[in-house]
């Protein structure tokens, strides 16, 4: 039998780009040490043992590139399961640029963004939900998003799903089996076996279904707008939750979700805070513009704010404002600001009103505020081990399973034959296997993969 | 005897910040490793032999932090000759720091900018003047300035001006010998074999000192500033020379030295484009600040490229132009401009005065100016091994040395008493030792070491 083909061998840059004390190239793939040795003036690097690091210089011909660390890892010990190095050179992109030439002039490919993950995924060092996992963890901004892309990352929910979609195959191949008997009725998948089992399997991803109103907002953040009438005080509302809080994520790179004016961490959730225009009724054509983007982002907020001011409202106005509000049916805050210029009785109907009066300015009864914000996407710290699922497309799959299986439980109750039987438990079968890979598409994996970074 | 104080433990990201693939975070001191081992989980890294690589987990009391690489290397085999550790972890910020958090719990420090190098300087791992070679290889943007740095990184000159050191170093001593000998007049230090030595170190500072130019040139690029009147072509021409070289310098960062418009690299020099005004007489106050800048700038660039518009000029005005670039004494290229609408006599007439005619809007003879320019800074392309001062502290050095020799020349012509010899010989060794660092203040170091990135 012909051995399967090996791998070429991809490289890239595998650090952030920019000056710093060292980068990282990475390689992969069967010829990857050898062709690194090539370049490599010390020891032969296909002589010495996985998990070895190796000081030398890289040349190009007569030319030195750099001095630079060598990290070996022979397969399947490494990431990809492939014989794998990393190049640890000075941090200059031109260094960087050089090495990689050489590495490409020398037989290698630039890695697609994923690939080495992608690889790892094909040689089944982790399943598919890990290794999407992998770029949740590298983009994560909280400690929360952290922790349950890292407990996915190092198993999450994957064997027990793959546990259950064994015994699933099991019952299925015993239908399939009566089918081969054709008229004889005979049944070898007991049916309330099979149903017991489908409880058991519909209870676990019900829990997983659950869990991801939480994962989703611990992963992604709550968009999150603040909106009322100009000058109801919504800027400063603003600068002041930011003041307070903004150190804690001032030093994470932004991601491109939406056009953010500003993200809060509460209570470990990102507060992810939208840039709206004033509310109100213009004839100014472009302010109308401005103020339909408002009630367009309004519509896809998952939090409003709505502030109104005290100072300068009457109850009246105010109530037919909040009708907007309830007919969008998101959760909303209402809050009258300006309590320190306020008319006591408007005061005390708002509040009646379940309102929270506050002074942005003097920072009076923010905390009151915070405290409500927090409590109404309310999560509990992620531990290790936590199982959860943040990804949507997990979710969509687990639905999607879950309504199989409830058409199979149907079709047991009205006694469908066989083959119908068989093939809704198919279906679930798919989709379950879409989550962790056992069943995965070029598509799919093309879609996956292509979001990573390069070097990952 | 007590052992001396052992280094503490200092840690920094290593990297460029960024999310991307991988981190490496580095720590160095005795207790490094055994510090990170109180956070891994995975095998005992004590145990563990210097130059291997430990796949497991960063863990913080009951918290995952991430899958982590481990590489140790223990001492002295490491670049601080120190223990040393590099953790190679998820390249988010938000697990870098939280990394870097706990190691900062368990007992280490920030390093300092450059702390890393100035421990292996200290600890005699690298001279002075190949640690700073260190920061001029990550800021390299060309591959001329880049071997330039990396064959001073690997000794350079150090090891020939240490053994000249030593011989000078010799004679003094001897010369110091014949002073306790007091009205003795004996003559340990010959005299003729101490002007041989002078003549030879001098012969060898003189060719140091000769290549600082091309070394400048090359480490530092060309301030260069399109200069003439408004509308004779100045941005038109620049974006034709960029235009076409752009490419090979716009993945390299910038750094802050001047205010540069753009840079191209011709001939293996970095050209640097900064950005001016054009120059006339004006009675608009903002525009003559403008063009006052536009002089000083002038005034402080290495190469003016002065351009006239060869289809609205004089012969007249234009020698006055000339005037005021003639007393700048600063090397320049003068190019006419706009030849397809030129009057051919001016353009006749100009040409004689060594004027370069193009047509930069149709990119005639733009490549002529490109031969000129390139011509004024040749530089011959620096090979591994090739000898070049590129560091205006070693410059400096270097000529302050000389100026002693040559005063000690002076001094035994004229015969003067062997302690004035012996003083202006230790001020020659006083500067030669403090190019490698032999001789050092903490002055001198923090201000070489403040200047490197952390991590470094």
């Amino acid at each position: 039998m012909a051995n399967p083909t090996p791998a070429d061998t991809i490289v890239a840059l595998a650090t952030a780009q920019g000056i710093s004390a060292i980068a990282v190239i990475r390689l992969s793939g069967e010829d990857s040490i050898s062709l690194v040795n090539r370049l490599f003036k010390g020891k032969d690097l296909t002589q010495e043992p996985s998990h070895t690091l190796h000081y030398g210089t890289l040349q190009d011909s007569e030319s030195v590139l750099d001095e630079v660390l060598v990290s070996i890892f022979k397969a399947p010990r490494s990431f990809t399961t492939e014989n794998s190095v990393e190049i640890s050179c000075h941090g200059s992109p031109l260094i960087v640029k050089e090495i990689i030439k050489a590495l490409l002039k020398h037989g290698a490919r630039l890695a697609e963004p994923g690939e080495f993950t992608k690889r790892a995924f094909m040689h089944g060092r982790l399943d598919l939900a890990q290794a999407e996992a992998v770029a949740d963890l590298i983009n994560a901004e909280t400690d929360n998003a952290r922790q349950a892309a890292l407990n996915q990352m190092r198993g999450g929910f994957s064997k027990e799903i793959n546990r259950l979609r064994e015994e699933l195959i099991h019952f299925a191949s015993l239908i399939e089996l009566e089918l081969d008997f054709g008229e004889e009725d005979v049944e070898f998948a007991k049916r309330s076996d099979l149903k017991k089992l489908i409880y058991q399997i519909q209870g676990y991803l019900t829990s997983l279904i659950k869990s991801f109103d939480q994962g989703n907002v611990i992963k992604n953040g709550v968009p999150t707008v603040i909106a009322g009438k100009p000058n109801a005080g919504k800027s400063t509302l603003l600068n002041l939750l930011l003041n307070e809080e903004k150190a804690i994520v001032s030093d994470i790179a932004g991601t491109t979700r939406d056009v953010i004016e500003d993200e809060i961490v509460l209570g470990g959730i990102n507060f992810r805070f939208i840039d709206t225009a004033g509310l109100r009724d213009t004839q100014d054509v472009i302010e109308a513009m401005g103020v339909e983007r408002t009630r367009d982002r309004m519509k896809k907020a998952s939090l409003i704010i709505y502030i109104v001011d005290l100072s300068n409202s009457s109850i009246d106005t105010i109530e037919t404002e909040l009708e907007e509000l309830k007919q969008l049916s998101i959760p909303h805050i209402k809050v009258g600001n300006k309590l320190d210029k306020a008319d006591p009785t408007l005061a005390d109907q708002l509040k009646q009103k379940g309102f929270i009066l506050i002074s942005a300015k003097q920072g009076e009864h923010v905390e009151e505020l915070k405290q409500k914000i927090v409590s109404l996407f309310e999560v509990n710290d992620v531990k290790s081990g936590d199982v959860m699922v943040t990804n949507l497309r997990h979710y969509q799959n687990l639905i999607q399973t879950n309504e199989s299986l409830t058409r199979v439980l149907e079709g047991m109750d009205n006694s469908i034959t066989g083959d119908f039987l068989a093939m809704d438990i198919r279906q679930a079968l798919h989709y379950l296997g879409e989550i962790t890979g056992t069943i995965s598409s070029e598509d799919l994996l093309a879609n996956i993969f292509g979001k990573f970074c390069i070097g990952k």
